[in-house]
């Protein structure tokens, strides 16, 4: 029931506002733990508008972030409002429905920010108002969609969502002439990396980054983390071995290899191998290929950690969501570029970006960008 | 005469202060057209502490930023305080000395920021206090010395300050694979490229930017700008023939080649060419031998405009002092990088800066950074 009043209407909506900005800060705190779910903050306010409950989702598979808030509200929702970053859902899945739940509880009013995307959650909006709960969405959409755009870029385009992370000097370097890179970027930089991957929900490089520096890919010195799938692009089934430092038991490891690959080594090792097709055009796997076998096994998020070529693939496929980038204040004038060619020949055809973010790192900076075209909403 | 009241000297202190923030600004006014001399920023205030007289250094041969201040200060100077940029001067060069001319005046203290690194000028500070006038320095020294960071350098070294200036894609790249370039950048970055020209005493292209690119290297779009010196290394005297866009009369323009280069059509053509040797290592013009001729013509501050090869030449002579990077928010994958091989072969050598600046232009990302080695004061 809306109040009337123009002061009363105007001070609810202020502290609605406030509640979603709050939701927002407590959704992030499920980042890296909730895939295949979103992150989810929820603030329930009583009849008078004060903050009596809140909320996250936590972790799939564990209760979503309106039941942990209606739980900490008690009776005090009754005739409240529940404020939430995404639109309940409408579908009993590892948990009830959210929708039923504000309902029992006796919430007068919900305001969500951003619609739920998906076909199966989808609904609880239209569920609740025909329930008689006054409904409202859109409230602080950015600020919410921001904190889940890799999950809502995912459920647009049912592929994982692709962040390329690259460390480089000023002149576009990632080592020097004789492959030599400890360290370009600083301690700052690399320990933000460790968040980054703390955040997706798989880790992914090439076979030449693999045989090239044989690396671990594990979240270190992210208390909590939940570790990431690391996944490498194997084609020929040459790049690791058994006993790489990829494939010990800190994190769970896919190798994807061609489907006419020679896997046996590593699948006699016990390690998880994927067969997918060759890419159409150019050496590799078929990307979109890949990227659909993660989206299947729950992967909404991945980080592509290099090199390159790799980077490049991604890239000329159209499948960069995301860029950052570790820039040092370094010099090198020779080595390799952190892109490789990816077939574009003249100005004309350069990938334009929009850089959304740049910090400091220490001594470094880090830049963000989205490609125009994949933009997120 | 210092007030001896510890809230009146604490008040005193504060309007110093303020007046010294405000002396600062307007140095910064004469920045591009003060060459050889400092950019220098003056305020008075009367013995209440009011301010009563304002000046800068407008341009080389004018009024020095004391005469301007005291001139406006009128016989409110008289028992007053001078607060000035740089330590006043105490030689007769073009002008007379400040420091007899603020003693005419009356002036019965004297607050500077930077002292005065030059021979001929330096002691301003020690004739003052001889003379019985109260001289504090060092109030605000790293803001007026950031202000004054080339004409310092170049004080200091003997050689103009050199600044190179590049604009890249994210990948390092300086254009597409087929040598497209128009545009990387945007139009805000290519305004601000004219700022830094309008800064500067001198723009300087290599042989191959010449060739390629036909510059014109003036200012355009800065009111009130002092046109640079243009600046060619034309080491063989063929890169740069009559006609060439450089060689109008927008600004001067001087051609450096080698020794023993035919450079007679361009000095049949009214050219100004100037031979030094050749480098002891490498290809190209002696770079030391460069400075030192525009040195000796008053040139107090360089603004490397390219390419790759020649920014590299610079950076492994040493030579450079101040890294300013118009980095666009683009991916190329293919295309020449922003520096040349500058010898660096392994990580351990890299060149190491310090980023002092980074801002947002356009779409772009402006990053400022200085050598460690040659850090301005």
């Amino acid at each position: 029931m809306r109040q009337e009043d123009p002061v009363a209407t105007a001070a609810a909506a202020h502290r609605e506002r406030d509640a979603m900005r709050r939701a927002v800060e407590l959704a992030a705190r499920g980042l890296g733990h909730t895939s295949p779910n979103p992150v989810v903050g929820c603030v329930v306010l009583d009849r008078t508008g004060r903050v009596v409950g809140e909320g996250w989702h936590k972790r799939a598979g564990g209760p979503h972030a309106e039941i942990h808030a209606l739980a900490e509200a008690g009776d005090d929702a009754r005739g409240g409002t529940a404020v939430v970053t995404l639109e309940p859902c409408n579908h009993t899945g590892r948990t009830g429905p959210c929708a039923e739940a504000l309902l029992d509880a006796g919430i007068s009013r919900v305001v969500y920010a951003v619609a739920d995307p998906t076909p199966t959650a989808a609904g609880g909006a239209a569920t609740l108002a025909a329930a008689g709960v006054d409904v409202a969405g859109g409230l602080l959409v950015e600020e919410a969609a921001a904190g889940n755009a890799a999950w809502l870029t995912a459920a647009r385009l049912r592929r994982p969502h692709v962040h390329w992370k690259y460390a480089a000097t000023l002149d576009g370097r990632t080592a020097a002439a004789d492959g030599t890179s400890r360290w370009i970027t600083s301690a700052a930089s690399r320990a933000d990396v460790h968040r980054l991957r703390a955040e997706s929900d798989a880790v992914l490089v090439g076979s030449g980054t693999a045989r090239a520096d044989d690396p671990h890919l594990a979240v270190r010195g992210v208390p909590g983390a939940t570790q990431p799938l690391r996944v490498v692009l194997d084609t020929a089934a040459d790049a690791v071995t058994p006993g790489a430092r990829v494939l010990d038991d800190t994190a769970p490891t896919v190798v994807f290899t061609a489907e006419d690959a020679d896997a046996r080594e590593l699948e006699d090792a016990g390690v998880e191998v994927l067969r997918v097709p060759r890419a159409a055009d150019g050496p590799g796997l078929d990307l979109a290929a890949v990227l659909d076998a993660l989206y299947r096994r729950d992967v909404r998020s991945v980080l592509l950690e290099g090199g390159a070529t790799l980077a490049a693939a991604f890239l000329s496929a159209g499948l960069l969501d995301r860029v950052t980038g570790y820039l040092a204040p370094v010099l090198l004038g020779a080595g390799p570029a952190a892109l490789a060619d990816a077939g574009i020949g003249t100005i004309g055809d350069a990938r334009r970006l929009t850089l959304i973010e740049t910090v400091r790192l220490g001594p470094d900076l880090r830049i963000t960008a989205v490609p125009h075209t994949t933009e997120e909403p």
